[in-house]
């Protein structure tokens, strides 16, 4: 038996809505996967998801990725699957990605290594689809990579890897409230102005030249979003506390994470992690919502077999 | 007399409306500037502009660039100018921002370099803004600073020099027609759906990584547009046949200089560049339109007193 592990994602990074993502160390699904005499891929047991993932293999964004995958290989060996959940649902984590990464990851790795770890991501992109509905590579691409990853293209696929910052600290905090992604994209206005499609190129192309220059406060001025985070900030409690809070505590920015409600906040030190962290603290332990606080560098590695 | 060359810049990029620049190395303007013992800002003598450009020094993109650098630096002297106009009117090659630019780095020179090259930025724009109407930093910034620059905000002023890929050509064609830019914005939508804003922005991002990457591959594959240049086209004369001439004979990419008519392409060598030319030559001497090549790699560094 073996077993993946997939780690979180922060989708749109604030300036770059449905192209950027970056991988962090913490929350991460598992999944595991042995041989079977069946001939066909099962999933046999699923922890951690109170019952609300669906064991028929078409609809599970885990098996979905894993039959993609042995198809293209041509390969007609059963496969049983375990999934251990362990990320939250419609958190804005990449909960579906993971699951589907951690698939492919654990699934190749049983076929002995047949592919490259870049050359998964279409097979992942298929399980993750089956939860989204559409393919698209923004959690997919940095749960799988690692780091900070670029979709300049979905069809045809075109990922860039881009340059992460060494002294570059992560802080989310996701709120125990569900927003669905169905839900978090009605909000957002169809149509934008040239002023406003220009003031978001100017952010994102600063925010990666920030990158590649290692400039921590070019980055802060650039983590803007006139898209999205307008419209979804008011789904997501407390977000205008919080951003005082982590903003006054010295983090270079602060936004939403993929779709929420899970927000973020970048910081150049751990220093400042702690003191963002009980800035939070403050803010949300006089609310009666549970929260978690994930807080890391920025994951260079992505899925692995551990 | 103290003489300032300052060349000519391509905005947009193709991928970057409204926010990038490079500058290359011809065609370029010349100001002259001499001190004169009237206490006032003069225009003494315009060449090359066909009588076109004003002497009144409030309409005067150079002469309004030196009086703004000289009120900041509140000094009292007067000076004469004598522009030479060199650059084609209307050519989306940032003629009135070379003028600008030419004034505030000769008269800079003049007064002994009181200011660093890039603090003369607010005045050039503040020159280019008496034509364009607005205050723009795309021309304006590569003009004075030479490489390819990144305007992330106008107001206020954030500019970003990004990294210039040491083996890339730039061939501009300027055919012999007239467009204003007044004209060139005019056929551009209002609005943008998120598809289109979120294409944009995977181009720019994915742009900016390549030219750090040194990844003219990628940059070719980035160089697109679709806010800007398909309702601009049909402004540019033969631009299909230029485009297809070029794209066979080994360009990276084809597109539109500022508002046009100018277009330019990118090539990775000498020889690509020689073959671009004689395919643009070959379409272009079947017209009746009179047409200019100027070819070099990105120019690093400039405005520049010779």
């Amino acid at each position: 038996m073996i077993t993946a592990f997939a780690p979180a994602t922060i989708g749109n990074i604030t300036c770059g809505f449905d192209v950027l993502g970056m991988c962090i160390d913490q929350p991460y699904d598992e999944v595991s996967v042995s041989f079977n005499d069946e001939n066909r891929v099962r999933i046999t047991k699923i922890l951690g998801d109170n019952g609300k993932l669906p064991y028929e293999v078409e609809k599970n964004t885990a098996s979905v990725a894993i039959i993609s995958l042995l198809k293209h290989l041509n390969i007609k060996k059963g496969i049983d699957i375990i999934i251990n959940k362990q990320m939250p649902f419609g958190s804005g984590l990449g909960s579906s990605a993971a699951s589907a990464v951690a698939g492919v990851v654990a699934a190749n790795a049983l076929l002995g290594l047949p592919l490259k770890k870049h050359e998964l991501l279409p097979f992942a992109i298929d399980g993750e689809a089956i939860a989204s509905g559409s393919r698209h590579a923004d959690n997919v691409a940095p749960c799988l990579l690692g780091g900070i990853t670029l979709v300049r293209e979905n069809e045809p696929l075109d990922i860039i890897e881009l340059a992460v910052p060494e002294d570059l600290y992560v802080v989310a905090v996701h709120q125990q409230v569900q927003i669905l992604t169905k839900e978090a994209r009605a909000v957002i206005p169809k149509h934008f102005s040239m002023k406003e499609s220009v003031s978001q190129m100017g952010n994102i192309a600063a925010f990666v030249a920030a990158l590649y220059q290692n400039d921590l406060n070019l980055m802060s001025r650039s983590l803007k979003d006139v898209l999205a985070e307008p419209y979804r900030k008011a789904l997501i409690p407390n977000y205008d506390a919080l951003e005082k809070a982590v903003l006054y505590a010295g983090a270079l920015s602060f936004g939403i994470s993929g779709s929420g409600p899970t927000v973020f906040a970048f910081a150049n030190n751990k220093n400042k992690v702690a003191q963002i962290e009980q800035m939070i603290r403050q803010v949300l332990d006089k609310t009666d919502i549970a929260y978690s606080i994930f807080s890391s560098k920025i994951n260079k590695t992505g899925a692995e077999i551990r």
